[in-house]
């Protein structure tokens, strides 16, 4: 899958936030960000979010990798991002594009059991032929994860392996689609004392 | 300022998350939530995010409240949050639509102190001629709070009240642009260890 839609050579991005609701939240962040590989990013931290800049696979490889390291901490844990390709005022610095699109955290994390709960909501703002894909890929999901209706957004329930990777192949098919500026925001929380999805069966 | 613009009769919305980053997190929501006049909008909390449906003002409203009365606890404290209003997919139900546009909580909170840094994005999907008017606000807002550039989005520093009605300004003025469809995300972030805007000057 390329990029080939995208107006600054492919150079996707996600500005996002990990929020520990803890004491530790320090802790939890700088754990899980030592426990990720992100040599095939560029990544920035200021005090507001995170920014990664890379090739797509690898902007969600990390990003799926540190929630999920995270998370397994057992504390409460949301992760609020802003996925983005082809943003018209996008620049072309700050970013690392790598050479392939061999991920490098997924073998990791990929059988760590981390039950979620999470919203997601999709802005093709460059046009295209992308609400029968969509459809067709939130209809695929079905198999892997539970999907209902909210507002402003769809919910998710399930592993957190099978959202992440059905949150990329759902951007990825909106931009095959022909939306040449895509924007997905995505809010996902682990072990909520009030949600169903915060059972941690490791 | 009228809606005229909404294909739902006014309806705008937000699905938010306040997140405190301390073990006494649900403390600090629930007496946030406890502080705030909801009577203008209709409420509803999930274990990922709260979503409150009515009026514009009053969404902005009952929001930025939320947020001053969760961060005056001094706590490390971040909203996550995505206004939207014209939702084509919207439906009619789980909204209150108050009568008039007086806001019940703005005059609490307005001489509350509190620095925080803030990153947002303006999405109108909807069409229109808003380009210039979106710029102008932004012009505008500089008047109050510092403004610079980030990654996929546009950063903001300064006093809570000030940013919040500035992005209400934004909004209002977006969707007075021709925007049909207008969606904005908001991050904010107060109390944080690391950042210039986390000093509580009150």
């Amino acid at each position: 899958m390329t990029n080939q839609h995208c107006s600054t050579s492919g150079i996707a991005g996600c500005s996002f936030s990990i929020h520990p609701m803890s004491d530790n939240f320090i802790e939890v962040i700088t754990t899980a960000l030592k426990n990720v590989d992100t040599s095939k990013v560029w990544m920035e931290t200021d005090d507001v979010t995170t920014t990664v800049r890379g090739r797509l696979p690898h902007v969600f490889d990390v990003t799926k990798a540190i929630f999920i390291h995270a998370a397994r901490t057992g504390e409460h844990v949301a992760f609020e991002g802003t996925y983005s390709l082809g943003c018209p005022g996008d620049s072309a610095g700050d970013v690392y594009l790598a050479e392939d699109d061999v991920t490098v955290n997924h073998v990791q994390v990929k059988d760590i059991k981390q039950s979620v709960a999470a919203k997601f909501s999709l802005y093709p703002l460059g046009g295209g032929n992308y609400m029968d894909v969509i459809m067709e890929q939130i209809e695929a999901m079905k198999e892997h994860v539970d999907v209902s209706h909210a507002h402003y957004a769809t919910r998710l329930d399930g592993e957190s392996i099978k959202i992440f990777d059905g949150l990329e192949q759902v951007f990825n098919a909106t931009v095959d689609g022909g939306s040449s500026h895509t924007v997905m925001t995505v809010s996902v929380s682990a072990n909520s004392p009030s949600h169903k999805g915060g059972d941690k069966d490791e």
